[in-house]
Formats: structure tokens, C-alpha cells, sequence
């Protein structure tokens, strides 16, 4: 598979407001992510490492207490098992990047239809 | 470093007509990538797994005899050791991901004076 098409294919739902392809190596995880404008993620944690790259939009971060609000161009750096929460200033798009494989989101891709595709 | 802002900062000349900032982590690099129009990479390979996000223009691949010519939304996936060649058909923007850290991308950085960045 060296090629994917984020423009095409099933679309998960993460989060109430965030939703988005993914695709899965044996060790990362990538979500082109589409958040509404206004969506908060509450603060949680994971073991993974993150990377959220800003496409567009504006997206505040609190990383375990370093804030910013982030323009297109920004990445926000999530270590493993640390608390970060966010709000979606306005629609977003991002590219999310995640070591390792994210087997929750894996788990909520197999839940979703095939034919829940972008329209 | 929770947050890194890749419209700012020191652009690394990695080949003729690919420029931009990076990015690494202890294991991974990121390179925001400007292409210009007809940039052509020669048929290389290296030990590191690449992923070719495509956010602007169109751009050639030829991954192992797996060729496409990529709308902005797709991504290339490179696996270790792999010969690859391209062609930015026409100025493209991506962002390249590699595993592990680009170390010869390090040294260049490193050789580039830090008042060279984006006008």
C-alpha cells in the first residue's frame, strides 16, 4: 500500500466533533482530522506520543500547562502519558500523528460503516 | 518544546529545489517541504520509513515500480531501504515524515547559518 488517499474512504468519528480517515503502519497511526469550530477535548492522557500538525484553522492547546493557540504552519508536541487538552477556535483541519498505533481508534474504524465515506 | 512553528525559522536546503524547516524528535523527523515546479529526486533509498503527506500541488512518485501522481490529500508511504524516485509536477508543499531521525538532515541543518529563513 505506498499510497493513500485521505479524500476518499471511511470516515471515524474520534470525539463529538472530530472525525476523519485514518491509516495505521505496524507502529504509527495517522488521523486527517476535521474538527468543528468550538469542539473542547477535555483534558486526558494517553501512552502514546503525539504530533498534531495544524493544515487550518485556529486550535488552542494546554500541553500539561504550556499553552498557545495555534495558526496553520504550528505543530504541538504530546509526550506519552502526559494531560493536554484542547478547543477548536474555529473548523479545523489537522494531521495527527500518533506512536504507536492507536488500537482505540483501530477499534472504532472496524465499528464504522464502510459506506461512511466523505460526501 | 511542546509547540513548533514551521512558518518560522531556519530553511535547510536538503536537494536542488526541496527546501524547508525540520523538526526531530529521539526517534522521528518531520520536514515541512517546499518542491518547486519540475524539482526532479533521483532513484535513491535510504534506511528510514518516509511518509509523504501532499498538502499542495501535484507530485510524481515511483516507490519500487508503484508509481501515482499525487493530489494534495494523499500520502506516500516508503518502506526501509526501498529505491524511489519523483517529480514536483508542479510547486508542491509537503510534509515528510521519517523514522528514524534523518541524521544526514541533522548535519545539513546544522551547516545552515541560522539567518537563513523564510522571507
Amino acid at each position: 500500500m505506498p499510497f493513500k488517499d485521505f479524500t476518499q474512504g471511511k470516515v471515524v468519528k474520534i470525539w463529538d466533533g472530530i472525525t476523519g480517515p485514518l491509516y495505521h503502519s505496524d507502529k504509527i497511526t495517522f488521523g486527517y482530522f476535521t474538527l468543528e469550530e468550538n469542539t473542547d477535548l477535555p483534558v486526558h492522557s494517553h501512552i502514546h506520543e503525539q504530533w498534531t500538525h495544524l493544515l487550518e484553522g485556529e486550535l488552542f492547546f494546554d500541553i500539561n500547562g504550556d499553552r498557545a493557540t495555534m495558526k496553520p504552519g504550528m505543530m504541538a508536541y504530546i509526550p506519552p502519558n502526559t494531560p493536554h487538552s484542547g478547543k477548536a477556535v474555529t473548523r479545523c483541519q489537522v494531521i495527527d500523528v500518533f506512536i504507536p498505533v492507536r488500537e482505540d481508534f483501530v477499534a472504532k474504524e472496524k465499528a464504522t460503516p464502510d459506506d461512511n465515506v466523505l460526501k
